[in-house]
């Protein structure tokens, strides 16, 4: 991998990621797909049995131009993706309530990537393990040099797949509501109700035995 | 529609929404469906275009036994959906991050919905200003009474479509870490970090012309 290949470098707009509508909104630049990529904790995989989509909620992380995604051997979701079938990865940030003045111009601030492409599963060992540990450091960075790590069983009970960033395009909103110059005299309050994923105070699931380290909270997910 | 039809009913399971795995997880009764639905703000929506998924996020809304979801007129999205494609329309509320003592026992608390059907274009004048106006309240409850209605253009530009509630199961899981006794003892912070949507302050997109109210927060949305 050569620098231009890096954070610094661009994925290669195809047909069927090149935005039509708004291409304003269009993001192509690695770090802006790999900052959403570690900030999202679900993804949402898309694939096809029969003729009917799924699409299944389920954990992921990415590790330099990969994803990896996991599921029980042998479960309906992970046997379909066995057989090299074409996936979409999709992950979607929420950023805010866009209200605007007029019903037509009201919309989300959202940043989204979508991966299309192949999964194929790591079966290798040390491979496999090193996938687990990144899925665990995911949720909460360090924790897999806490946890107990995978036994043969659990190892065996598990499957990893892994998807290249090959295909890959972000889409980004932000900022005000947009607007027709004839709304702006409209008595109404417009603006952004900026959201975000938060987090609680944690529940501990006793009895804890010390000493212990309190629980590291993922990137981009911000205290309640 | 008959009282067992209502709240108190339950989707029948298909053998495409019946669970194999977990299906203590399982939910089909359309209390658990439909409050997952309204609360979330965000669905992905998947279709099949030639052989290959595509996975889009968008805004929703649930009205009785029918999801609605708007894009543009002639857009490649919907313009997919128009063909009466099947669709899986899925939601997912994250409630947490379970951290086990083992790596294998890791998880997330979350409320999830498949909805498999097929999209029909709602064309006649007023049932789509009538959705319109459900997917601008879904944001901000009320807004539509404040907000300027569309006007023609506006109307013709954004296609609406509906997906029928009829092939639908809930997955939800909740509470503490599993784990095996034998981990009880390993010195490891376990438990659950609650996380949850919230909104920070809102933010005004000057200049506001007075009197308005200010916005009401969608279901389920807690401040910062």
């Amino acid at each position: 991998m050569t620098d231009r290949d890096s954070e610094a470098g661009a994925y290669a707009a195809t047909p069927r990621t090149t935005l039509h509508r708004r291409k304003v909104r269009g993001r192509y630049d690695r770090a802006t797909v790999h900052a959403i990529l570690d900030e999202a904790l679900v993804c949402h995989l898309g694939f096809v049995a029969g003729e009917q989509p799924f699409v299944m909620p389920t954990t992921f992380v990415r590790e330099a131009e990969s994803l990896f995604v996991h599921g029980a051997a042998g479960g309906r979701f992970l046997r379909s993706l066995a057989g090299g079938v074409p996936v979409c990865i999709t992950v979607t940030l929420l950023d805010g309530l866009v209200l605007a003045r007029s019903a037509f111009h009201h919309s989300m601030n959202y940043r989204s990537v979508v991966v299309l492409g192949t999964a194929h599963e790591i079966t290798e060992r040390a491979a496999k393990l090193h996938a687990m540990r990144c899925l665990v450091d995911k949720i909460s960075p360090g924790r897999s040099a806490q946890a107990r790590p995978p036994n043969e069983q659990e190892l065996a009970a598990t499957s990893i797949f892994a998807i290249p960033l090959e295909e890959v395009s972000a889409k980004v909103r932000s900022g005000p509501p947009l607007g027709e110059e004839d709304d702006m005299d409209r008595a109404i309050w417009a603006g952004v109700v900026p959201v975000s994923l938060a987090a609680g105070g944690p529940v501990p699931h006793e009895p804890l035995v010390a000493p212990y380290e309190e629980p590291v909270l993922p990137l981009g997910l911000r205290r309640l």
